[in-house]
């Protein structure tokens, strides 16, 4: 894999939520410069970001319930609708984990397909992640971890999203595990794909979760991450952040 | 303070992620039994508090945009008037954090104004909270720390708001601190009372968080607190959480 190739794979992130708006400009900069996949930003900054990406190639994208998932899921629905008019082109939807700890396969795709059906009602081609925050699934949920990201899977592919995504970087629990990446792959079949995100924070972590299977990372770092591809040196700190 | 004055100060509070309805439900039975102020949840088990707690005196208390508090100032308002609707009695707003940081207070002032309309115009009287996330202010703002929690109490304060809280107990800046407190007693004045939240997990810190000038509490060990005024015996382990 490329340089490029990787720098393609990265939707570049800031969402902490003292994000000012000339550090989302910065990120969006870089992002221009590398090409990567993405500029991922929270709801307030799509407008800011979509101007300035407009006919680069790379895409807005946004967070919806982000970072806890507790809103209901017609607030949801409404936060999607509203950010993609406001020009995101991917959204990703932090999942109610309550309804994933009680493996309520029901609950779960019918609270995805109401927000779906939302944001496609504005932009059919919109794409959609799901964040099902799989660190604290499988800490909580420990002795049916595998079946609990194989239902959370499943209530993605049937709601008609089109990627699984397995962290959001703010749980105490931590972010991707390569263990989950592979079992996503597993369960999310061809109809969906995978995105790794939290705590990837290097080169070797990063090509680590795409070996695993991840087609997408969320990644702050991504920057030094694609320097150390193009190098083969490290960055002589490592990047904090999500 | 009597055991039973510290509990009618207590937010009692449940708002990680992974909270289940059997959870919340364990909450609101202690905030009947202890007679706490009100029962904090987020806002999908806003109808089950309600219905449990109606008639008790105990108040039903959500959060607005919560933790990160980057949403629109208009998500936020439509989920405050849905969450006014279904029976929340109080509704703590996270604040945009940029606004305050960059010490914009039209912009701090006018997207409270927006949310407080929207929430009144259901229910005159429902209490709004603000919380700022200090922790976070005074350590990035570190050279105009106090100027930035007086510039918050004064959008608090002619936003028509009730109370400045200050923190979601989620920020890795931390919970609430005493000499935040005292600046927000002397800065809000008698127009707007001081919830302290965050990190207060024994009665000692939370006597001394009355003392600095809170009028209310957020926390999750409400009950280890209220024993250990009855008893003046800690409990054994410090409680976990919020």
């Amino acid at each position: 894999m490329t340089p490029a190739e990787l720098a393609a794979t990265i939707d570049h992130t800031i969402l902490k939520p003292e994000a000012m708006a000339k550090d989302v400009d910065k990120v969006a900069t870089e992002a221009l410069e590398y090409k990567f996949a993405s500029v991922c930003i929270s709801p307030p900054y799509v407008q800011q970001v979509a101007q300035k990406l407009a006919g680069s190639g790379v895409k807005t994208c946004t967070v919806i319930g982000f970072p806890n998932g507790t809103h209901t899921p017609t607030i949801k629905a409404i936060e999607a609708t509203s950010t993609v008019k406001h020009g995101a082109d991917e959204i990703d939807i932090v999942s109610f984990l309550p309804n994933l700890l009680a493996l309520n396969f029901e609950a779960a795709r019918d609270e995805l397909m109401e927000i779906v059906r939302a944001a496609r009602a504005v932009r059919n081609d919109v794409v959609i992640k799901v964040i099902v925050e799989s660190a604290a699934l499988v800490s909580i949920n420990k002795d049916r971890a595998e079946e609990t990201i194989a239902l959370a899977c499943r209530a993605v592919r049937e709601s008609g999203c089109d990627f699984i995504k397995t962290s959001t970087g703010f749980h105490p629990a931590g972010g991707a595990g390569l263990e989950v990446v592979g079992w996503m792959k597993k369960y999310g079949g061809a109809a969906i794909k995978v995105k790794a995100s939290g705590g990837i924070r290097d080169y070797a972590t990063a090509m680590k979760m795409i070996e695993a299977g991840a087609d997408r990372l969320g990644v702050s770092a991504s920057v030094a991450i694609v320097n150390e591809a193009k190098t083969g040196v490290a960055a002589t700190k490592p990047a904090g952040g999500y």
